[in-house]
Parts: C-alpha cells; structure tokens; sequence
C-alpha cells in the first residue's frame, strides 16, 4: 500500500484523546452553529475570531481589545454577551474589520482541547467552507483528524455528516482505517440529496432544540455547501483566513 | 407525549459516564465476539459464564473454581488460558454443565464499568440472541443503554449494527432522543439485508482484523440473528440464563 497519510474522526471530544493529535492537523466541526458562524464572519471580513471556553474570558476579552462579544449556552444568548451564535448576525457592514470573541457550549471547548493536545494545526469546518477545507487537507498531505464537537459530549448527527461529507471528497488522498470515517461516510452519502431532511427525519437532537427556537434558517444556512468558503486557521490566539 | 422509558446507545465505553447508567439496564454489546460467545455458551448448557477483567485474574478464578479459562488480547487466545473467544469453540458436548471464566480485550471491561458505575441490571447483547434481548426490554419497561464495547475505545461499526437492530425492533416502546441511536437505526437499515458484506464493503475494521486470522465462519455466525437466543444476566458475579 502506498504511504498516505491517515485520517480518522473522533466523534466526542471525550474521544479525541484516542487519536494522535500531536501529530495531526485537526478539523474542529461544529455545524450547528460555532463553525459555520466562524467562517462566515471571516468571510464577511471580520479581522480574527478569538474562541474562548468561558463567558466570563469572553467579556473580559472583549473589553481589552474593543471586541464584539459573542456566544452561546444551550443554544441562546449568553448573559453578559452582545451577540449570539447565528451566522446572520454577522453581515459585512456589521463585522468587517472588527474582531469578534465567541465563546460556544461545544466547539470552542474542543479547539481548546486540541490545543492543550499540542495539535500540529487546527483549522474549523462547517457546510459553509467545505471546500475550502477540502482542498487544504488534500493539498497539505498530513495526518488528520476530523473533530466534531458533538453536544456535551455526546455524539450528534450533523458534525458526522460533515465528516462524512469531507471525507466523501477527499478519501482517495488517505489511509483510513477508523470505523467512524466509513459510518460518517455512509451516513452522509445516504442523507447528502437533503440533509435538512435527513435531520428531520433522523430526529436529530440539536435540529430540534434549534427548530424549537425558531432557527430554520440558521440550520438550513449551516448545512448548504460552500456559502462562505474561507479556511479559519488557528494562530497565535485566533482564528485568521488562511 | 406518554410516559416511556428512555433509549440511549453509548458508542463507546468511554461516553458510557455521559448517561444515567444507575437508573438504566445497560446492554453490553461486543458482537465480534465475546458476548456472541457468552450467549452461545450459555444456550449450550453452560452453568454459567464469569466475565473477569484480566488474564491473571481469570487464570486465578480458573483455577479456584475448576473452571474453563479462556479469552483473548488482540483477537488471539490470550497467553496462559485454555481457549479462545470463539462461539465454536463451545458446543454442548463440550461446555454443558461447565464454567466459562472469560476475558476479553473490550466487552468484560465495559461490563465492570456497567457494574462500577451501579446499573441497575446488565444483560449482554448480540446477533445470535436478539430476539430474547428485545424480548426482554419491550417487557421490562425500563430505561435502557445499548453499551457497544467498541474497540480499545474507538466506536466500532458491528456494535453500532447491533444496537441499531435492536432499536428497529423496539423503537415504539421507548422515548429516544439520541443521536447515536437513530444513527444506529439507520445505519442498520442500510446494512441489514447482507450485515457481512455491510461490514466488508464499510470496511470495518476489526472486520478486517479477524478475517486475517481467517475467523470468516465465526464472523458470519456472529451477524445471523438468534442462533443462540438465551438471555444471559448478569447476577452475583456470574452471567447466567434468565
């Protein structure tokens, strides 16, 4: 077998430990929403997102460095924060050139784990920059690991399907001998003509809580391909365009 | 909505803390193959079959109670113990009336973390007897984790399919809102029709490990349902016949 490199998803945070994170280049997916917010704000223009693990760092943060203050718990505004977790709330005329802190219930927790991991690079990925991950991880030729930030560590539908997704496009670049990647592959495969319903009809948790909040069109924002193709890459404290 | 009992599916011992083991039956599942070869054992007239955590610790017990001793590491009989984790390794003639003391690399461990976290009762699951597991639940009426034994950790694809088989079966009597568990579901209603070629064509890894020891008969005794349909619980230390 020729030397590729390997690829594997780790479902929960709780599982990233298994996997060779120093010597890997982690995805960390939080489609709905942290990830799909994040790139949409890079792409919008926002100069970095600085992904903090707690509302009280993100306060404190924003108010050092005249930043836009952001994030969720459970889904909705967190106390003491300006914004929230919806890739609308961040047009151009709003975010350009300025720096938004976020702080989010899974995803940013997760970078952070990574980090504290020692993982070689961390980039994030969501429906939105799928592309644009895609073409990075094939062209780098390293390791990887996909990392979906799940919900409170447990296991959910759509970071897998963005897996899946992912690894749709880019396997014949990778060895992958890791049961997650084949039923995140499968899975996607077998929902990618309409995700949202495939949510829908898989009941998938956080689809309802979003749902119950009035959040279609978030959700259905997060999981159409390619609507803000940038690569948030992690440096030095923030998520930059690559 | 009516009162029923919750349905969770752990993909691996590490989640398992995630639910609420002390109020739940928990499942253990580790289809290739220890709780195959715990049915099957048990169904050829076993006394009983004693899970035991390590090598050393099952040779002891062995030795004290006059019992078989077997087990692997890795897929392979374990060094010092008289057999292996092979349901074909236990035919009536053999094992009736004996004493299995068994140990595997994944499934007895997450049964001691079942025990450890205070379940409330633990049965093992597998292909071959999935109609007296289902049977079992439907009638209980309580709540239930589906524990797959995953390997070294790492979510697993056959323990998934089993899960998700049981779930197609009994989905109506439970409240289910886990994303792990519609993914079974649906995973298994991909697979169903020809589980072996589900595995091989997902590339299931330690599909492809035990298809290397050329353990293809054991595999496929181990994805056929109810070939061995007894219910084994877990009571005092021993796993007996309901």
């Amino acid at each position: 077998m020729e030397n590729k490199p390997t690829l594997h998803t780790s479902l929960s945070p709780t599982l990233l430990h298994l996997y060779d994170v120093s010597n890997s280049i982690v995805v960390i997916i939080d489609v709905l929403r942290a990830t799909s917010t994040i790139t949409t704000a890079l792409y919008n223009g926002a100069r970095s997102v600085i992904p903090v693990d707690s509302v009280a760092r993100c306060i404190e943060i924003g108010r050092q460095i005249e930043g836009v203050t952001a994030g969720e718990r459970d889904g909705k505004i967190a106390e003491g924060l300006e914004y929230g977790n919806s890739p609308f709330e961040y047009p151009r005329e709003f975010i350009e050139g300025k720096t938004l802190v976020l702080t989010t219930t899974n995803g940013t927790r997760l970078l952070h784990m990574a980090l504290d991991k020692g993982a070689k690079e961390i980039i994030t990925g969501s429906f939105p920059n799928l592309s644009a991950v895609c073409d990075h991880l094939v062209g780098i030729k390293q390791n990887v690991i996909l990392g979906c930030a799940a919900w409170k560590d447990r296991v959910n539908m759509e970071d897998m399907l963005f897996a899946g997704a992912v690894i749709s496009r880019i396997r014949e670049h990778f060895s992958i001998n890791c049961d997650s990647s084949h039923m995140a592959e499968t899975m996607y495969e077998k929902g990618k003509k309409d995700l949202f319903g495939f949510l829908k009809k898989n009941e998938a948790s956080h689809y309802h809580r979003l749902m119950g909040f009035g959040l279609e069109k978030d959700i259905r924002y997060c999981l159409a391909s390619d609507g803000a193709n940038v690569l948030p890459i992690y440096k030095e404290g923030k998520l930059v365009v690559k």
